[in-house]
This record gives structure tokens, sequence and C-alpha cells, in this order.
């Protein structure tokens, strides 16, 4: 078992992974920029190393750096946290040519997964159904709309080399194919010199429904119960919530199943989640997959009791998963959401400032505050906005939607705006209650409601 | 059910009636002494009541005005927390008698269990072993060696209408016995005008041992699993833990099966735990019996998670119980310490002062904090000095404890003095960690130690 472990990370996922090598017997080293010397993972870690200045580039991006600090403080492994260095192939390669392991997949299976297209067609391999498009190109608009009309319309008409918004239609039926084609692919030409084109069907009315997996060196895999991430704002999870209470158990097990055809193919090793869309239908759909621990994973951890950056540190020392699939039981509902710094009354601006009074209402059953806030920290302008997450868990999702809005009720945090209130207005809302809530609730049907009351 | 419960109690347990009460959607109605006016439950409840000056004869103990409070704002129903009028049951009948549901178990059913010799022969009756002792009264040295020699030496020679160590002798063998009787029974009868005698097993090395019950007005009851209090100073629980690692699921299954047993034989409602001692052999000994909700009752609800004071309120409104006995399973091994605003080093002097500074370390999986603190708060001299409740749950007892050492080393409470570490050091103590501690370890074992340690 490693004895000292480097935190490539801030905030609070870099107090989470801490405290839980701290619960583990494990040294842990911190990393810092000239920003966060007063950072409460500074303070926590047995020890911390300045890697740069303020900006992301200087410090928490800075792989030389970084990679020194590890040496230097004979840390045996690093682990990444989410954001920053956690999917970079080459810098999980730069670890292991330093003797160091990245608490991670190995750097050919994060490349693979980063390249969207291949991921796409590595899932197509192992039988994990995909968002339908075209296979391969497609040069003529009597091909397109044959293709459209099997996958059915709407679809995204795309540039294979596209990209900024150049040589992409939004198509809804086969006259428009015909007028849209030979304009976007000119337009393909000029712009990447480059005409061949592809066809993606455009989801809507779709849930964003993930799972995450665990695989060790030794061929063990296991499935998590899904998360529900539906509630999005500009293509950002807000509100997250495990399981998700459309799914039956039989729709769990079979994506369960896929997942782990799909990490089972690329030989995957330490822990991932699978994303995909699940349409009205209840069909599910490949999105991406991320090679790393994510920030919500905690709504997992509630649901099913265990501590998933403790198996991470396990299984990255060679260690066989330290559960099985049995062990993984629903134990109720959780529901997480995500304390951002900004202001939602004006256009979600992100906000900084020092915390001056902080009360985190903790006590009773299944309450849960991952934060890097102390009284007197500082929240600056240089990195994500996201400065908590509170999550309950309660027997079911009424219970637990009951005991989050009682915390976020309680909770105090002053000197910083954060869009605590804006969670309870969600927490509040009727269609959100209902627990169907598609990616584009948010935007499309709550925030034009809310901007209408905040501003009566 | 109800729409509005009245809670008669202070502090952190008040604090956590009322947020689980918020968590039901019923109202709470909080009742406070002027020394109380800023404190947290007043602050957190939908209604505060003023019920007197900060004595607590004068206002927590002060029945009239807590009726008419009731009265007053309209509750239905009041919870008495534990200590003050929790096991009251004058207090319980005049609640019935303003038609106001007291959440706890029947007038009687208090009564009974308040007597500790009917509690005993209670007991006796439903075949729930008590501690070895003289059936009835003894009138003669032999008569009491005999029975001596039956339950093992060492006893306690009591007068039967005893009271502040008078009549009372320590018997190591039948020599002292011969010696000491008939002066112990002079000094009753001088002291108490009452020569009755009778013996009762003196029991060393023993752990604290109890199981909580809950019973429905359906005749439906449940029991949980045992908690291990044996760390204790002046009687007084410090650490408490579920399950005991020494019990295994057969002997948890029989504990359970007395206790039943124990409370359907009176026709118990509502909650109450059963204290039993347990020797080197395993026997269980009946102690006594607490009919309402206990301090420690938070890291049964951790191993089980099930929140024990809704399911208080439910089943006192008339509801059958939320659960079954197959729904109470040990998921883990669950802590707790109790903060006490005291000084370990200047003999467990009680403190008082300002909270200037709070840090409670709140993230990462299974940790809670039950507190009435804030920034700001006051902890005044008047009421019991406990002010926090830290838990913590794990895979198993090795992890509980490292999770529960990681915030009890990050926890800030500056402006009162408590034995924050004091626990750290028994946290950290080889004999506590090997989890045999029996009743007497703290002040005969650990203590002396520990103050040599100190004064080094």
């Amino acid at each position: 078992m490693f004895s000292k472990v480097l935190v490539a990370n801030r905030g609070e996922i870099a107090v989470r992974i801490i405290r839980s090598l701290r619960e583990l017997g494990i040294k842990s080293v911190a990393i810092y920029s000239t920003a966060d010397r007063e950072s409460l993972h500074v303070q926590l870690a047995d020890e911390a190393v300045c890697v740069g200045t303020a900006r992301p580039q200087d410090s928490y991006l800075n792989v030389k750096n970084i990679l020194e600090a590890a040496v230097g403080t004979g840390a045996q492994a690093i682990h990444p946290g989410f954001g920053f260095l956690s999917e970079n192939a080459e810098f999980a390669s730069m670890c292991e040519e330093c003797g160091i392991t990245f608490i991670g997949p190995q750097p050919a299976t994060i490349d693979l997964m980063g390249n969207k297209e291949h991921a796409r067609e590595q899932m197509k391999k192992s039988g994990v159904p995909v968002i339908p498009g075209s296979d391969g190109y497609i040069t003529s608009p009597d091909e397109a709309i044959d293709v459209a009309e099997k996958i059915g319309y709407p679809v995204l008409l795309k540039a294979a080399a596209g990209g900024g918004g150049k040589g992409i239609r939004r198509i809804e039926d086969s006259m428009q194919m015909k007028q849209a084609f030979a304009e976007a692919q000119s337009e393909a030409k000029v712009s990447f010199n480059d005409d061949r084109m592809y066809l993606e069907k455009i989801m809507e009315n779709v849930k964003h429904i993930e799972v995450q997996v665990f695989r060790d060196n030794f061929n063990h895999a296991v499935y998590f119960p899904e998360r529900d991430c539906s509630i999005q704002r500009n293509k950002q999870k807000v509100i997250e919530e495990s399981p998700c209470q459309l799914i039956t158990q039989k729709q769990r097990q079979y994506l369960g199943e896929i997942a782990l055809q799909a990490v089972n193919a690329i030989d995957y090793h330490n822990t991932g989640t699978i994303e995909f869309l699940m349409d009205e239908h209840h069909q599910f759909y490949f999105m991406e997959m991320n090679t790393r621990i994510q920030v919500e994973h905690t709504v997992t951890e509630m649901v099913t009791g265990i501590d998933l950056v403790k198996a991470q540190v396990l299984v990255a020392a060679g260690k066989p998963l330290p559960f099985t699939q049995e062990d993984i039981q629903v134990r109720g509902h959780a529901i997480e959401c995500r304390i951002n710094a900004e202001d939602p009354q004006h256009n979600f601006m992100p906000m900084t400032g020092t915390v001056n009074y902080l009360y985190l209402p903790v006590g009773n059953l299944g309450m849960r505050i991952d934060t890097a806030l102390y009284p007197g920290s500082k929240v600056s302008p240089y990195y994500d906005s996201m400065i908590a997450k509170v999550i309950a868990i309660g027997n079911d999702r009424t219970e637990a939607i009951e005991k989050i809005k009682r915390l976020l009720n309680e909770m105090v945090i002053i000197g910083v705006t954060t869009n605590q209130n804006f969670h309870l207005a969600i927490l509040n809302d009727a269609e959100f209650l209902q627990g169907t809530a598609t990616t584009t609730f948010l935007e499309q049907q709550f925030l034009p409601r809310w901007k209408g009351e905040v501003s009566a």
C-alpha cells in the first residue's frame, strides 16, 4: 500500500481526497497555487507544495512542477481528482515514467475515451447502443435522407472535420435536407477543405443517466446504481440524484451489464462513468465516458455506503476491489445540489469574496456537505465557481428532497453570493418534484418561470 | 398526523427533533428559558415560547408553563427529548388530560420502569435475566451466606430501605459476611427504622450493553442492534458504539428476543432501551429500562439508516411502525463521542463561554455532528455540559475509529474548553482499541495513565 499520495487538485475534491487518505493511514501531499496558500486542502494535508502562481496553467496544470513535487516529497502515487489533469493521458504517462502511480485508468484508455469518435466506435463494438447516426460518411442528399428516415428526424447534419458551428445544420425533414445538404457540404469544403458529412440523431426529451463502474486489475468489475443528472444549465450539472426513480431494477441491471461489457472490452482499470441519454421509451444511448472520479460520485457513496475514493486508492495500489456486486445495494435515494459562487439573478455571474460567516447544518441522519469553505476562507476568481456540494439521503426521493431543502434553508454563507436560493426554488418546483425533468427542463421550462417570479 | 408538535427540551436534542419534524412537514414549537433566548433550537423552530427563567425548575421543568405553551400554540403533541420531563409519568398524564399526545410510552409504563425494584420484578416475570441477588429479604447472616455462595462473591449487602450509602457493605467472603451482617442491619435499623436486608451480586468486569426496542400500538415490536456504552465516567456514558464487536449474531438475536419479550409483556408503546450488564461469559443481566429516546440513539440511526425520532412521532400519532425487523440491518460500525464543555485537566470542571470560532468538519461519507453550537452561540452554566455529539460510521470498528479521530482532529471550537482532546487520547489508547473495555476501564485503567501523560 502507498504510504504517501499527492493530491493534484484543489477545493472540495482535494479536501475530500485528503480526508479519505487520512482514514486509510496514508500521508497526503497537497499542491497549491499562490492564490490558495490559505486554502483548506493546504491546511489539512500532511505536506503542501506550492506549484505556481494563480493561473491554472501555471500551477494546477503545471505538469513539471507537480511531478517534481511528487518526486521531491516521496509520494508514490498521484490522485488527480476531477478537472485539471484528471483526463490528461500524457500526464498519466509521465507519472508512470517517473515511477509514480496515476490513480486512474491506463493512459491508453484515457486517450481512447477522450476521443469522442473513437469512444463511440469502441462502444458500438462492445454492443453498447450509441446515438443513432450514419455509419461512416455521407456523400449525397439522397443518402442523407435514407439515413435520416431510418433514424428519425430531427437530425444533425455535421461536417466530419467540423468545429465552431461551421458546416452544421439542424434538419427537420427531407425537404430541408434537400435544400441544406449542398450548402452545408460546400461550407465544410470551404472551411475545412474536407466535405465529408455525417448525420446524428438529435435526442430530444431525454434524461442524462450515467452509470459508474469500477474494475480492478484482476478482471473484477462492478457497476453502481445509475445517477440522474438531467438538471443542467449550460451543459453543467446542477442537481444530481441516485437512483433515477423512473428506472426499474431490471433496467438498472441491463444498464449495468452493458456498462460492464464496455469496460471489460477495453480492460479498464479503476473507476469511470459511462454517460447515457435516455429517451421517453427508456432507450439508452451512449454519450461519453469519463475516466475519472466525478463531482457527483457523492450521491452514489451516500446511496451505497461505499467510499469510492478509498476504493480508487486501493485498486490503484494493486489491491482487489473491496466490494462485490452484491455489496452494492440501493439504500434509499440521494440528492446533491452544487453550490456555486455565482449570482443567479445576474445571469449566473461568478462571484468572489471572503466567507465572513459560515453555518453548515450538519446534524441528523443522512446529511453531508463537502466543501473547502471555512470561516474566513476566500473564494478567488481563478478557479471553478463550485464551492460546496450539499447532499442528503432519504428513504425515498420525497424524503431526500425534504432533507436537502431543510439543509439549504438552514445553511448560512455570508460574504460570497451563491446559488443557494436558486436551488431552493428548483426543489420547490412542481415539475421538478415529479422527477421526470429532462436535460432541457432547467433552461427551457424552469428558468423562464423563475425569472418571471424573481422580477415580479 | 400532527400538524404541530412542541419540543419540551433544549440544546442539541431539541435541534435534532425540530429538524426531523421539519422533514416530516410538521410545524415545531420550541420552548426556552431566558438564558436560551438566542439558542439554535429557538431560531430553528417555527414558533418559540419562553417558559421561564434560567433555572431548569423554572423553565424546562415548569410543567404548567410548558402545557400552557402547548395549548396556546395549538400543538397536538409534545416531544420531551431526554432528561428534563422525559421520564416524568405525572407530566405524561397531564399531557393526556390536556388532550395533548405525549410522544413516549404510557404514563403507567413510565412509572413501572421508573421504580427500579418494580422494573426488576417485572423483568424477572417476563423471563429476562436480572442481576443475581436474594429473592426477597434476608434475616440472618447464615441465610446471607447461603445466598452469597449461590450467586458468588463479591456481593453487596444492602438495606431494603437504603440510601445515601447507609447500611451498605461490599462483602468478599463468608467470614466478612459474619462480621458485617449484624452491624449493617443495626445501621439500617437506626437509619431507616427498617432492618430488612437483601443481597445483590457485584458485577465486575462487565460491559454496558443496551438494546433499543420499538413497539407500535398494534403489537408490532422490533429490536435494534445492541449498543456498547462501556466507556463511562461517573456513571455517565462518554463513548458509545454499535454494534458491540464481541457479540455474535446469535447473541444479538437472543438479546433482542428477550428485550421484545419484556416489552410485549407490558404492552409497551413507542421506543425504549433496556440496559444490560454483560459479564466475561457473555451472560446478560437486566439493569434498567429507559422509557425515552437516549443520547446515543444516533449510533443506532447511523448503523441502521433509520430515523428513530421520526418513527417516535409516527408511532405516537397512531401509525404503524414504518419498518420491520428485516429492515433493521447492521451496516457497519458506528461510534459517538460526547463533546462536553468541561476541562479534563481540571477534574472535568464544567466550562462555559461564547463560541468565537467554530469549524465543524462535515465532509465525506458517514460523518455526523449533532449540536446546537453556532458561531457566536453561548454555553451557559445552567444546563448539561454536553454540547455536541460527533458520530462516524465505517465498514468496521477500525474504520469508524479512524473516521472519528479524523473528525476530532479537524474540529475547532474556540471560546469554550471541551473534552475533544481527551476523546482523542482515548481513541488512541491500545486497550480501548481492543474493544474489550469494561465499565471501569475509563476510571480505573485509562484515567491514571492519561493523568500521568498529561502531567509529564
